[in-house]
C-alpha cells in the first residue's frame, strides 16, 4: 500500500496566546508557556484529508525533559536534539511522514510523535538536526522512527512516507529512498520556507520576536495581516525572498556570505570544533584588536560624513599590518640571539609580549597565533552578520518591504548574531524597517515540507500549487468574524 | 616664508588622444602611448595662481625607465612605485608640493618631476606607495624630495607644502609637520577622491577602461558628460559615493568587508607575504574546492530559481565538512597504529592524500594545510570582491546611476578582481549598468589633493569649496566650441 492511502485526517488546532503581553519588556523565551483558552480558535487543515489539529499549540520549555524519541536515540557527530518541541495537546489522530530540510551543511528534521510514556494527551512536534555530511545518521535516525511508527502516532512503518526539502532533497534523494524503502517525495526549497514562516507567524505563540540590546526578545503577537514581507534565510549560503502573498514569491537575491563562511573559516582559523563553540568565543571576544575602526585611520570620529571613531573601517584591517609587526619582532629576535642588535627595527608596541618563539618557522600559524580566537570569532560574526543586514535592508528597500524575517540556522539564537541584523536593519533604515527572528529559524523549510504532506484526495478542494486563495480566504475569515474553526493552508 | 607665497604659476595642458579607437577590441594598457596633435587642447587652471598644463599628457609605459627621484630611493619595507607615470611633457614652471593620501593601509604619494636628467621638456606626475605601517618610510621620501626641491621642481626645500588627505592626514599630521619643518595642509577625503576621479576621466587619455573576459581592457574615450555617477572606492574598506556635479556628493553606503579584510585574512590563512603575492596565488586557485556551489547542495542546478549548478551558494562552505573528514582520518590513523580497526570510521574521499601526519597536534592548522593558499585565495577574493559588486549595484539602482567607476588600492589592476566586479554589475542590472576601472585606481585622492593646492589668492576668482560652476562652466564650454583653452577646475 502506498503511504498516500495510509494517513488518516488529521484535526490539529491552535489557540491564540492571549495571556501575550507587549509591554512586557522581559524575555520570556526560557519560560514554559502554557496557552489560556483560545478566544480563537482556529486549525489548519490541508485541502481534502490532513488536517492538522494545533489548538492549544504552545512551545515546550527547553528545560522540560522531552518525552521524544530522541531520547533513546544516541546523539553522535553533531546531532542535535531541539528543546522547542510544539506541543498540540488536542492531536491524537495518525500522522504517517515526517518531513526533512537537508541543506548544504544541516538537515532539519521535523516529526509528529504522541505522548506515548506521559498521561499527557496529544503530542507534539519534535525538531532535530544532522550534520549533512552525517546525512547516515539522519536516514538511521529516520528508520528509528520508522520502526517505531505505531508508538510515535498510531502509523504502520511501512505507511511512512518522507516530505523532503532543500537542496539535499535532490542529491540524496535515492539513497533515502532505498535504505528506508519508503516513499521520499520532494517539496521545492524556497515555497517550503515560506510555508513554514507563515505557518509559525500567524499560529504559533511566542515563536516571532524583535531583538534589541535593551529589549532582548519582544514577542510579537500571531497575526494575519503579514504581507508584504521579506524573509532572509541565512543557512551556509544566504537567499533574501519577497514573499506579496500566500506562496507569492520572488528570490530577490542572496549572499554566499553566510553560515557556511563564518564556519569555514572559523574551522581554519581557531581551535573551534563545533558552531556553538564558535559563538561562545564570539561573545567573549573584542573585534577591536583584529578591525579597523575609523578611529585607527582617523585618530578621530570622520565627523564629515557621520562615521564613529569606534565604526569598523575594515574588517580584519589590523591583521595584515600587525602580522608584519610579528615578523619584524621575529626578525629582530633572532638577530639579537645573534648579537647582531645593529639590524634591530622600531617595535611600534613594546608592551605586546605575545610575539611568537623565535625558534618556530616564520609560518602563518605565528599570525593566527598573535590573535585571540574569540576576537577572530567576534569579527568576523560582526563581518557576516552586518553585511547580511545591510544587503537585506538594501533589496527591502528596493521592493518596499518593511516586514524583514531572519530565519535560517546561522542564527541559532545567539543574542550578538540578532543585536547586529536588528541593529544594521534599523541603522540602515533610520529605523523605519524591523527586523524579526524566530524560536525556531532553523526549521522554516522543514515545517513547511511537513505542512505540505499531500493528502489521498490531492487537490479536491483546490490546488495546493494555486495562487494562495485558500490561505487568503482564511485570513480574510479569522480577520473578519474570528469564528473560523477550520481553514486551508 | 610660507609655503603659499612661493610658487609660480604653474600650467599644464592636455590634448584629447584622438588616435582612441573604441572598436579596437585589444587591450592596449601596456602600450606606450603618445598622443596626436591635440584636436582639443585645454587646460585645467587651478582659480588664481595655481595652473597645471596637462598639453599633451600620456600614460608612460611601465617598462620605460622612469627618470624620477624614486630611482635613487632605497625601496623597502613595501615602498612601491608605479610604473604609469603621466608625462607632462609641456609644464616646466615650478611646483611646490606634493600630496599623500594615508589610508589604513597604503599612504600614496603624489609628486612632479622636471626631466632633470634627460633632454625631454617638461615633467611627470609621479606616484608611489608605502605601507602606511611604515609612515616613517613615507616621510623620509618626502624628505628625499624636499631636499632636492630644486633640481626636481625649481622650488626650494623651505616652499615645499605637503597636501595630505585621508584619515592619515589627520592622525599623522603633527608627526609629519613635525619631521619635516614644512606646512601639511589637510583635505577632506571624500572631497579628494571626486576631483581626482574627475581629472582622470575628463583628461587623461587611456585612464579609464571596461573590463571583461573577451575586452579584457576596452579604453573610454575621455568625456566631459560625466553626471551622475558612482565611485565605489575600495582600499581598506570601502566607501560608495554617489556624484550629481562637480563637488557634489554623498556617502551613500560602505562596507567593511573590503581590501583590509582580503588581506588581514589571508595574512592568517596562506603564505602570501605581500597583497601582490595573494594576487598571484588567487590566479592559480580553483575556488571550488573551498566553495560550496550549488551543485555541491543540489547535484544538479537550481533552475526554479536560476541557480546554476556552478553558481557559488556558499564561500568557504565546504571548508568546515571537510575539516571535520581531515579530522576524523587523523583520528582513524592514530587508532590504526594503536592497532584499533574498529573505530576507523568511513572515509568519504580514499583518494584524498593530504591528510595531515597524525604525529601532527589536531590544531586548526592541520585543517588550513588541507586546502591549497591558492584555492583559498581565489575563494576569498570573489567573495570579497561579488559582494562588493552586489552591494555597489543595490546602491546604483536606488540612486539610479548606471556609471559605476571602481577605484581604490584593493584592484591594482588585478584582472580576476576587475572581472568579478565587472560581472557582478553586468549580472544584477542584467546589462543596464557598466563598471568602469582606471589606471590609477589607487591614487584618485592624493591625485585630487595634488589638484586641490590653494594658490595664494585663494578665491580670487571663485571658492574652490563652492558647488563646482567653474568647472560645469569649462564642461560647457568645451561640449559648445571645444575651443576653451584654460578652464578652472
Amino acid at each position: 500500500m502506498s503511504p498516500d492511502h495510509t494517513h488518516s485526517d488529521i484535526a490539529i488546532a491552535a489557540g491564540d496566546d492571549v495571556d501575550h503581553d507587549e509591554s512586557n519588556p522581559r524575555p520570556r523565551a526560557m519560560t514554559s508557556t502554557t496557552t489560556t483558552t483560545a478566544e480563537i480558535d482556529s486549525a489548519i487543515s490541508h485541502p481534502g484529508s490532513v488536517r492538522i489539529n494545533v489548538q492549544g499549540a504552545f512551545i515546550v520549555d527547553g528545560t522540560e525533559q522531552p518525552n521524544t524519541p530522541a531520547n533513546g536515540y544516541a546523539n553522535t557527530n553533531g546531532s542535535y536534539h531541539e528543546g522547542k518541541d510544539i506541543r498540540l495537546p488536542n492531536h491524537t489522530a495518525v500522522v504517517s511522514h515526517v518531513a526533512v530540510d537537508i541543506g548544504g551543511s544541516l538537515a532539519k528534521l521535523v516529526y509528529f510523535s504522541r505522548e506515548a510514556h506521559s498521561t499527557e494527551p496529544g503530542g507534539r512536534l519534535n525538531f532535530h538536526s544532522f550534520e549533512t555530511d552525517h546525512i547516515d545518521d539522519c536516514i538511521e535516525f529516520m528508520r528509528h522512527l520508522k520502526d517505531n511508527q505505531l508508538a510515535l502516532n498510531g502509523s504502520r512503518p511501512t505507511d511512512l512516507c518522507i516530505m523532503a526539502t532543500g537542496g539535499g532533497a535532490f542529491k540524496y534523494h535515492d539513497k533515502i529512498k532505498k535504505a528506508l524503502g519508503v516513499d521520499v517525495l520532494r517539496e521545492d526549497e524556497m515555497t517550503c520556507l515560506i510555508i513554514g514562516l507563515d505557518f509559525f507567524i500567524t499560529e504559533i505563540p511566542r515563536e516571532v520576536f524583535t531583538y534589541s540590546e535593551t529589549e532582548p526578545m519582544q514577542f510579537v503577537q500571531p497575526e494575519t495581516d503579514i504581507y508584504p514581507y521579506m524573509l532572509v534565510n541565512i543557512g551556509s549560503g544566504v537567499s533574501i525572498l519577497k514573499v506579496s502573498g500566500p506562496r507569492k514569491y520572488e528570490r530577490v537575491g542572496g549572499t554566499s556570505l553566510g553560515g557556511g563562511t563564518l564556519w569555514g573559516l572559523l574551522s581554519l582559523l581557531t581551535p573551534a570544533e563545533s558552531f556553538d563553540d564558535m559563538l561562545d568565543m564570539a561573545a567573549h571576544g573584542d573585534n577591536a584588536k583584529v578591525d579597523m575602526l575609523v578611529g585607527d585611520i582617523y585618530g578621530t570620529d570622520y565627523n564629515k560624513i557621520g562615521l564613529k571613531s569606534t565604526a569598523i573601517a575594515s574588517s580584519f584591517g589590523k591583521v595584515f599590518r600587525m602580522g608584519r609587526e610579528a615578523e619584524n619582532e621575529v626578525e629582530d629576535s633572532d638577530h639579537s640571539v645573534h648579537d647582531d642588535p645593529s639590524r634591530d627595527r622600531q617595535k611600534q608596541d613594546p608592551s605586546d609580549t605575545t610575539t611568537t618563539s623565535s625558534s618556530q618557522p616564520k609560518i602563518r600559524a605565528d599570525g593566527a597565533s598573535r590573535f585571540a580566537a574569540s576576537d577572530i570569532s567576534r569579527s568576523l560574526l560582526y563581518a557576516i552578520s552586518n553585511n547580511i543586514g545591510q544587503i537585506a535592508y538594501l533589496h527591502s528597500h528596493i521592493h518596499g518591504l518593511s516586514h524583514i524575517y531572519f530565519g535560517g540556522s546561522f542564527i541559532r539564537g545567539h543574542p550578538q548574531t540578532m543585536n547586529t541584523l536588528s541593529y544594521a536593519i534599523r541603522f540602515w533604515s533610520k529605523g523605519q524597517k524591523q527586523a524579526y527572528f524566530l524560536r525556531h529559524e532553523g526549521y522554516l523549510g522543514a515545517v513547511g515540507a511537513f505542512l505540505k504532506r499531500q493528502p489521498r484526495n490531492w487537490g479536491r478542494r483546490g490546488s495546493f500549487e494555486g495562487d494562495g486563495a485558500a490561505l487568503e480566504d482564511r485570513l480574510r475569515e479569522r480577520n473578519g468574524s474570528g469564528g473560523g474553526q477550520e481553514m486551508s493552508l
